[in-house]
């Protein structure tokens, strides 16, 4: 058993007896809110009440924050169990997947036996999307999912693109999931997002988690967003009964209350984006110009990961992406000071 | 969307603007242990960190305790995640239960579109499972789940007969799961366990939860203890990487280390669960003599539940179990003085 994801720092203490300093795992370098740790120790004082089934507090709150009624939000253990419910619940047969993105479609499609068609993202022409490719592979396709922004190259698919791969959903009877998990980092999360599509669009479902925004990937808590309450209903009802910790709910519900936050934690991302983009470029990397709180690049030497590895840090390897090769890695983007120490390291081994 | 299990707190909280005293959930009346708490408190320190998606360090202090490899076992989010890992990964075609039993069992079962042949536990013979009423049933059924103790009548099959049971799936190639989840508070927690069968008997899997015996229903955090690794792996695999919240890995490996709450918790039901049958049969009530933490009993009035409910008392209604009708109830064993509550209430209804 072996971990194949970023973040898998306790397989590395494991190996190594210490921590790594992670760049592998997209998380806000801002840490947990303060008031999100608070609401969660106050929570333990309810632990031993099973938790709410339904969310009701956490989902009326959301309810209010995106100006979608209630009924059309389902809270789930992280994003990644929402994307298995939503699989479970459609049990499509064939489904349209682009490469490289999160692998987690393609594992919780492959558990319900579908077949799937992949559209690639060529990397000639910058790993854009373009829905006519799209066009010409959806037929009886059942089930779409795409992240926005791109896991794992950060490039935003613009609205505009995004209607029109949504009419092409309707008009062939496909399910679009639009996974917006790292939306909050870009500086067009308000522009850019599907929600206000939602009213015209019952088979649309929009992705969200406050796992990497609020850095609580370890608590595990992310939302989907449906253009039906029906739908939302039956995804509700999919699996275990209990799928949300108290304490990630309680957290949920207090980090809501923190706009401050996710000013602070844009202005970062945004100051160290191009920064890191111009020094990984400078050590003769061939980067991505992704949008989003981490970055792509691709490296001739494809024990870059090691090596890094063996000095401390955990960078994400990607060649295990369909559509990726070794050689392709991805960084998260930091505090200043750690990506200083990411860029020194790597100019020490390249 | 409503609630149909015990320990819908929330649901009667958003009804009648106040928390009732709940009896519905067979939760630990000594509530989280103190070195719990601090261990989840501390955890929150790493909730920016995915958590460990194997649980390294759980699975290791599981496999001391129970002096199984750590290999064979796997950590959920709750039982009840596991329970549906479980009918994933088999898919199985026909399943065997036994009613009244849990549930989710057949919720999960349900979603595995798997035909169910349910046994009845006949009241008339004390609700006991005798393993030929199996014999008779059990052809070509892949699984077959069993609470032991029995919930909701809190009755334990006996290890001599489960051992006929082992062998009659063993013969007929169905996977029995074995739900221990409240064999802790019982008085024979270590003599009528099947883990020392294990070894003998690779398909084999046993269900445990922290969630019932440390108060802990709020965090999340269930286990299988599989006769095979390769069953093991299997149900890692299953459904997202992150079930375990980092919090319940760190709640769960702090629970294991203070023994004396176990010893008191069974000090606590031992000495209340004769009073409180006692007590239900002063009052009329027909008890089943269970050894849990909780009772089953019927009541000729069938709008008892409601009528508590009002008094600010959560008790189970059981009519929605297989097997069960109007009138039967569950109550979970509390502490002295709530136990004192609720008859004095009960008492006052009937």
């Amino acid at each position: 058993m072996t971990g194949t994801h970023g973040g898998d720092w306790a397989g590395y203490e494991t190996e190594y007896g210490f921590l790594p300093l992670d760049f592998s795992a997209n998380i806000s370098p801002l840490g947990l809110p303060d008031g999100v740790r608070e609401a969660a120790v106050q929570a333990l004082q309810d632990a031993e009440r099973y938790p709410d089934p339904l969310c009701r507090g956490l989902r009326t709150r959301l309810a209010e924050r995106h100006g979608i009624p209630a009924v059309q939000i389902v809270c789930g253990n992280g994003a990644a169990d929402l994307i298995f419910r939503i699989c479970r619940v459609l049990r499509p047969k064939k489904a349209l997947l682009t490469a490289p993105d999160f692998g987690e479609y393609e594992q919780a499609l492959r558990e319900e036996n579908c077949e799937i068609r992949t559209v690639a993202r060529q990397e000639r022409e910058g790993f854009l999307l373009h829905w006519e490719d799209l066009a010409e592979n959806i037929r009886n396709a059942e089930l779409f999912f795409l992240s926005n922004p791109n896991n794992p190259t950060g490039l935003l698919t613009g609205r505009e693109e995004l209607r029109k791969i949504l009419k092409l959903c309707r008009d062939e009877h496909c399910v679009p999931v639009i996974d917006e998990c790292f939306l909050d980092f870009t500086e067009v999360s308000e522009t850019e997002s599907l929600i206000p599509d939602l009213r015209q669009s019952p088979n649309l479902v929009i992705l969200r988690a406050f796992t990497k925004t609020y850095a609580m990937a370890g608590l595990r808590l992310g939302y989907a967003i449906c253009g039906s309450a029906a739908f939302a209903e039956r995804l509700q009802s999919a699996g275990q009964p209990w799928p949300v910790s108290n304490v990630a709910q309680a957290a949920g519900a207090a980090a809501l209350q923190d706009d401050n936050y996710v000013n602070r934690l844009r202005a970062l991302i945004s100051g160290e984006l191009p920064r890191m983009i111009r020094a990984l470029t400078a050590l003769g990397l061939r980067v991505i110009p992704g949008e989003a709180n981490y970055l792509l690049f691709f490296c001739e030497d494809g024990g870059l990961g090691e090596k890094l590895q063996k000095r401390g840090i955990l960078i994400r390897d990607c060649r295990n992406y369909a559509g990726l090769t070794e050689g392709w890695y991805r960084i998260a983007i930091r505090s200043k000071d750690e990506n200083d120490r990411l860029i020194h390291m790597l100019g020490e081994v390249l």
